[in-house]
C-alpha cells in the first residue's frame, strides 16, 4: 500500500503550558520534524479567558501548519478531583480545537506513548526527550511539554493505520 | 445609578447534556426570560468531536441571542478523578466558548447559586426548578439542566455588580 505524507499535530495539554509538536510521517514509519513549541496562558486572566487563549493558540498553529490528524495524551490522573477538573478544562479545549478544524483527534494512554517512543511504558521525561531528539534529529524542543507533544505525534504516526482500521471496523459493526 | 438592560447567558455544562439559559436583567434586579434549552453530544462520536459539537452549539446560541455576559456553575466534584477529568473537558469548552466571543465568564459555586435562587444553599433540583418558574414565569425549562442554567444566569444577575466592582478593585491593586 502506497501512503501519502501525513502531517500530525501532537498536543500535551495543560492550563499554564500546552505543548505542541508537528511531524510528518511518510511511507508508514519515516518521520520528519516540522515544528514545535509551547503555548502559555496568562495566570492573571479569568479561567474562561485563559482557556480561550489556549484555544486561539491551537487554532493558529493548525492554520499555520495544516496538520491532517491530531493526537493527544490520555492524561493519567492520580490526584484529587479538583486538580483533575482543572486539567480536564485545558484538555477539553485541546480536544475541541482540532475537531473544530475538521481533524480527527486520537487519544493515547501515557504508557502507550512511552512504550512506542522509548520502548518502556515507565520511561521518565528525560528519556522521552532524548528519544525524541534521536527520532527527530532536527527538533529543538525547548520545553518538556513540547518534547512530550512530539512524542504523542510520533506515537500516532506508528499506530494510526491500526487505529483507523479499528474505527472503520467499529463503525461497520454498528 | 441607571443601569442598562443586561443579557446574561447561564451554562450548566456536561458532556452528554449542556443546559443553557438566557435572561435579561434591567434596573439591577428586574428579570425576564429570553430562551433556554439543552445541547446534546453524540455518544457514538469521538471525544474531540463531542466537545466540538458542544462548542459549536454554544457559539450558535451566543450568535443568536447576543448575551453581554456569561455565568457558569463551579462544579462540585466529590467523585473519582477520572470522572472529574471528563466533566472538566466539557466545562473547558463551556468556559472557552463565551470567552472566545469576547464575553466575560463568571464562575459561581453551586451553593451560592442555590442560596441566591432558593434561599437555601442545600436546595435540591426540584426546588431550583420551582423557583426558576416563579422568578421567570414565562420560562418553560424542559430539562433539569436548562433550569439549572437559568438559575446560574439569575445568580449572576444578582451578584454581577459586586463581582465587577471586586474585579476592578483587584485589577487596580496590581
Amino acid at each position: 500500500m502506497t501512503e501519502e505524507t501525513i502531517r500530525i499535530l501532537g498536543i500535551d495539554p495543560g492550563l499554564r503550558n500546552t505543548g505542541w509538536g508537528v511531524v510528518e510521517a511518510s511511507r508508514g514509519s519515516r518521520l520528519s520534524f516540522v515544528a514545535c513549541g509551547s503555548l502559555h496562558s496568562d495566570g492573571d486572566a479569568s479561567m474562561g479567558e485563559r482557556l480561550a487563549q489556549l484555544q486561539r493558540g491551537l487554532a493558529r498553529i493548525i492554520a499555520d501548519y495544516a496538520p491532517h490528524e491530531a493526537a493527544i495524551e490520555e492524561t493519567f490522573v492520580n490526584r484529587d478531583p479538583q486538580s483533575a477538573l482543572k486539567l480536564g478544562q485545558a484538555r477539553g479545549v485541546a480536544l475541541a480545537a482540532p475537531a473544530l478544524a475538521g481533524l480527527e483527534v486520537e487519544e493515547y494512554a501515557a504508557n502507550v506513548v512511552k512504550k512506542t517512543v522509548v520502548g518502556n511504558g515507565h520511561a521518565d521525561k528525560a528519556q522521552i526527550g532524548m528519544m525524541v531528539r534521536v527520532l527527530l534529529p532536527l527538533s529543538r524542543a525547548e520545553s518538556p511539554d513540547a518534547a512530550d507533544a512530539l512524542a504523542v505525534a510520533i506515537c500516532h504516526a506508528h499506530h494510526r493505520a491500526g487505529r483507523i482500521a479499528a474505527r472503520k471496523l467499529a463503525a461497520g459493526a454498528r
